[in-house]
């Protein structure tokens, strides 16, 4: 018979949304009346800027004449978009980033996942904890871990703690490691990396010869000067860091899809026979056998966001957000919870009231509240003990939610 | 030093398109002149269907608000898309697909890449060959192969030779397979599996408890009333298959991105100990993991091909390519070469002039027509002799092609 994957069995339960979805979608079924806020999943609520929605239109109406028609596209993305970026995203900060060392994707998720495709499957990876589950998971599917313990932690994995006593930045591994998955906006903890302490994991990264992958989806949060957006900023991390970002959480293209992926050309990986290859052609060649491009509106949407009036739209979307994101850090500090996070992120990461774990707090927070959270346990064991809040959410409902939980 | 893998140092040469497009441009940039025809990568070239275009116009301005915005797809596909694609694509031939073992996807080509990954890296793999590339290089990426010999031959596959002598219909394997990865209509051979040997190989896949990866990406184009458009018509098939379908080559989505596969829930692949498991679970956790869904515009814009307006249009750009495929088989087979395909499918499998190979072919296409082929042998070593042309063209150009390669 043929034989499924086995590592698919490693995994502990579903993925963690899919999860949350199911207990919201329960206790919705039985509470009918119930006007439920979510602030679990961090999807956006707010409609997409004019500029860029008129840009996506006009593409469809390209596409509808022979002459404006445009079929599979280029497959790192088209030159107007990879352009914009080099431009705007980098250039503008002083970092020099190719148009050709970005690769578009329709999700910073997809390539989090994808990435460990093009490294060896005896390479030993390092997680924060908590943690994006995609990052863990999709190195459990591939077959780069053993069993999970009690706590959820898989076999073979290198995890790195965040906690409140190490203000989740985590402690350099005390070993060798190949890979490190950094996130910084964090997610979920909404803390940020300073300019050191991004430094500190270059210079692990280069004197361990080991490769950064560095997920920076929510980078426009940042509101702090002195923190950097890219982890290009570092010197010497065009060595050692591969970068994602999105438009997800800017432009609110999470029903839209698109994002990408930076491989500096000059980013090495080695063979089993001591020599090295640029990780950039490996990349190229996974995307070109197993994707087949953004599609054409999308890249013409996203391409709208470096427009002035893009630029000023999409500003105001993330001001939006980050102010959700400051009333509730003050509220909820107010109401007597410790919360960490929110200043340069959209998450809040809020510890449990005591007596209660990350899952008892989620269902107090939907059975009481009303409100859906994400379970900081669902993020790893060392974020059993808190929650995460979304600010991705309207002003009113962002108040009513905040009212709610000070009813509690 | 952080390794890679080493699986895709095994892989001959760029993938096949790449490569084609490097020659086709070195060759531009020398002949600035030259009237290029691309009848080499399968692209479509008309515009998308005003139905089409007009849904995803809408739902491009429905994102604009945020009373109307969507944010991140659900897993699967909106019901609204998967329920049609039940209904219009199997439910109207009698076939029974139910909406939810539906996956909605950016394209066939990424599904065919993917699949592999939920089954065991130990599986025993049978290709066709000429192949697909897709389907090849994705098993040698994750390390189901050896070294390709001097014919490009992967160690530890099963080729299963399609040539003119079996009329493109490849006999069974003597041997236990695991995955059989079947299309029909073929791409690159354009040759069809009637309903006999497709029932034939359900019955092989039963026998051996295998799984066939059926890409039927082409149906569109099938004329022949007899012909399956889809494994499931034939009995047995729910049991052993995973089918394929895209909007590229039916509403000219190649530069948009959607596509769907179907994983009947009663197909099952077995555990290490013994037992078995459904693959549409398996299925949903690495594209829930992996992978974040079809933008909006673009579902409403698929689903609008199944309005009557768009089933109309959509009918009639396959019946303007396959109009291309009749009259170039026609006058291709008068002026002398020997063809195959193009009477369900939009390519034809040409026989070479004797003295030529399939670069050499092509060559001579690029350099003397000005033409843009694939050359057979980039689909294996059986494809040695053929170049493939794309009937995804202007009438008129296609009809200056036939003029140009008559006076060749």
């Amino acid at each position: 018979m043929a034989l499924l994957n086995q590592n698919y069995l490693k995994l502990k339960a579903g993925y963690l949304f899919p999860e949350i979805g199911r207990r919201t979608a329960t206790f919705a079924e039985a509470n009918p009346q119930a006007a439920i806020i979510k602030m679990g999943i961090g999807d956006v609520v707010r409609g997409i800027p004019r500029p860029v929605v008129d840009a996506m239109k006009d593409a469809c109406e390209e596409l509808a004449h022979d002459e404006s028609f445009h079929g599979y596209p280029p497959g790192q993305g088209y030159d107007f978009l990879l352009e914009a970026i080099a431009e705007h995203e980098f250039g503008s900060r002083g970092v020099t980033v190719a148009a050709d060392e970005i690769f578009l994707s329709d999700g910073a998720k997809c390539d989090a996942a994808n990435i460990q495709e093009i490294f060896a499957i005896d390479q030993v990876v390092a997680l924060t904890d908590p943690v994006y589950p995609v990052y863990c998971d999709a190195n459990v599917m591939a077959g780069r871990t053993g069993e999970a313990d009690d706590a959820g932690r898989y076999e073979g994995l290198v995890y790195l703690p965040c906690t409140a006593q190490n203000g989740f930045s985590p402690a350099l591994p005390d070993r060798h490691v190949d890979l490190i998955y950094l996130c910084s906006p964090n997610n979920p903890t909404g803390t940020v990396m300073s300019r050191k302490v991004l430094a500190g994991w270059v210079d692990y990264a280069r004197r361990e010869k080991a490769v950064i992958i560095f997920d920076a989806a929510y980078e426009a949060y940042i509101a702090d000067p002195d923190i950097p957006h890219s982890i290009y900023e570092i010197d010497g991390a065009r060595d050692v860091a591969i970068e994602m970002r999105s438009y997800s959480k800017t432009a609110g293209f999470t029903g839209v899809r698109c994002a990408f992926t930076v491989v500096p050309k000059q980013l090495m990986a080695g063979t089993r026979d001591g020599s090295d290859m640029p990780l950039h052609g490996l990349w190229n060649r996974r995307q070109s056998t197993k994707y087949n491009g953004v599609s054409y509106p999308v890249q013409r949407g996203a391409a709208a966001t470096y427009t002035p009036e893009g630029k000023t739209a999409v500003r105001s979307l993330v001001e939006f957000y980050a102010g959700n994101a400051a009333l509730m850090k003050t509220e909820l500090t107010d109401a007597g919870y410790t919360v960490y996070g929110g200043d340069n992120a959209p998450y809040l990461w809020i510890v449990c009231p005591s007596g209660t774990d990350s899952w008892g707090f989620f269902d107090i927070l939907l059975h009481k509240a009303h409100i859906v959270s994400t379970p900081g346990a669902g993020f790893g064991s060392e974020g059993e003990g808190y929650v995460r809040l979304s600010a991705f959410q309207q002003r009113h409902k962002v108040e009513e939610a905040l009212q709610r939980i000070r009813q509690l």
